[in-house]
């Protein structure tokens, strides 16, 4: 099989790893706009080759689109126009209702798998790719009903192949789950990290009290714009009210400091801690109480 | 030399654990007015003997406070009180204006040594103790010329023994900083875990994306009322004016979001990156460009 990964960053870049580390491809030919990034990726020996796109595409079994979710949109009609029949596309983007509506009446609708791999660290380019990144984690495959059987199927098998559990959501679920629980924190990530620029005017302080917590918050502001930026344009919707109720709570807890109304603020934390019953995947009924230290 | 642990959490037990294993103290004496954690540590070896708040002070070389700051504030004067004269007490909490003014005219101000250990996980109680707590992160101490030197050399000691660097701040400084970095952070993530609870009801869901960053943005969300709620009225002068920004910067990044306006989000968030570099400790002239993937 000769695979096409377009785009080889961090994301793009770590399915050149994994599938190469599985021996799922005889081939693989990479994409890049930016040159030095192709250069980076061959010369690390990421990729095989790499190639033009319209030239990557119309060699390739399966086709990776690994760009960010403006360019998706951008690209995605003119690849299907160019593969072979029997060739298979798929996208790796973190919002789906504007790229499956971009080829919604594409003759060839039924190559393309709309994916969102659930995985990725706060670094980018193709010297952040990792062999570890998909294994155990999971990803979201929309509106399976509109891919032939054959193409899932290839899908499928490259995400089990690499370690990943599979869930299946329609669009628009897709992308009001991913506003509310993932694009939400980053927004709050990058605009804690703005506000601590802005307010603490001494470096090394910032860097001294980092281990209290910030750094951990703070992560994903470290994250790329140009990935970020056409994630939010596309999933504004969900995401406008993602926000506004953040800024409600924000406000809420504001007050209770004002007032110094000790009961409030414990209780607003109490709901809040619930989030470690959820994280460890536990259900309400298994919830053990956790002994406080006083 | 006798250590009086005054609270048997993650902080007072991980100290317990640090001594211990260096050999620092003969004998480990803790104090916990809830019964079960005094218990536990004892069971598992953490203290040598639980005794009652007054005992364990009378009969110690060094008294550690690590209790919530409110509970701080209220026992340090009786604790003074009760100390023999060469003894030497320090406190490990996350404020420290309140803190030191509440024994500031005690006549034996001078034993007290005003700390915050900066470490610490979203877990608590006496299990949560781990051994590695506090090595090669940093402490502040906060009004060193109103310690003693002998005191002073204790607890710097102390601090050095298992790891930890020191910082030397006023306790206007320590709080100011505290609320910029540490405290806000707390806050950010206390609400984010609210937000997301509230507004994607699906749980599964919440577990099945955690992995998109989620998961360590809300990390804080987990930590304890107990110990958070006095940490944010003692400081919400300072954290009054950090969350006014943040919110601000939410509302501008929202403002962005709504109109489409990505020029904006790009530069916000490019603006917000520079966390990167603080955070590796680089200064601004060894600052490297990262090469973005498109």
């Amino acid at each position: 099989m000769i695979v096409a990964i377009i785009g080889l960053g961090l994301i793009g870049g770590s399915f050149a790893i994994s599938i190469r580390k599985r021996g799922l491809a005889g081939r693989i030919i990479g994409v890049d706009r930016d040159e030095k990034n192709a250069e980076t990726a061959l010369n690390i020996g990421l990729v095989d080759d790499i190639f033009d796109l319209y030239d990557a595409v119309t060699a390739a079994d399966l086709v990776i689109v690994a760009v960010p979710v403006d360019q998706t949109k951008v690209i995605l009609t003119g690849v299907l126009d160019r593969i072979s029949n029997m060739a298979t596309v798929m996208d790796t983007g973190s919002t789906k209702q504007g790229i499956c509506a971009s080829v919604s009446d594409h003759n060839k609708r039924k190559r393309f798998v709309a994916t969102h791999p659930i995985a990725g660290t706060e670094n980018f380019g193709p010297l952040a790719a990792i062999s570890n990144l998909y294994n155990g984690k999971l990803s979201i495959i929309c509106d399976r009903e509109k891919s032939a059987d054959d193409a899932l199927e290839i899908v499928q098998q490259l995400y089990k192949s690499i370690g990943m559990n599979i869930v299946y959501m329609n669009p628009e679920e897709h992308d009001l789950h991913s506003a509310y629980v993932s694009h939400l924190s980053h927004i709050s990530s990058f605009m804690l990290g703005l506000t601590v620029l802005e307010i603490e005017k001494n470096e090394k302080t910032i860097f001294e009290l980092a281990g209290s917590g910030f750094a951990s918050t703070v992560r994903l502001a470290k994250s790329s714009p140009e990935m970020w930026t056409p994630i939010f344009e596309q999933n504004s919707h969900y995401l406008l009210n993602a926000l506004d109720t953040y800024i409600d709570k924000l406000k809420i807890f504001r007050e209770a400091i004002e007032k110094k109304d000790t009961v409030k603020l414990t209780s607003l934390m109490r709901q809040a801690n619930d989030i470690r019953r959820i994280l460890d995947g536990k259900k309400l009924s298994e919830e053990k109480l956790i002994t406080n230290r006083d």
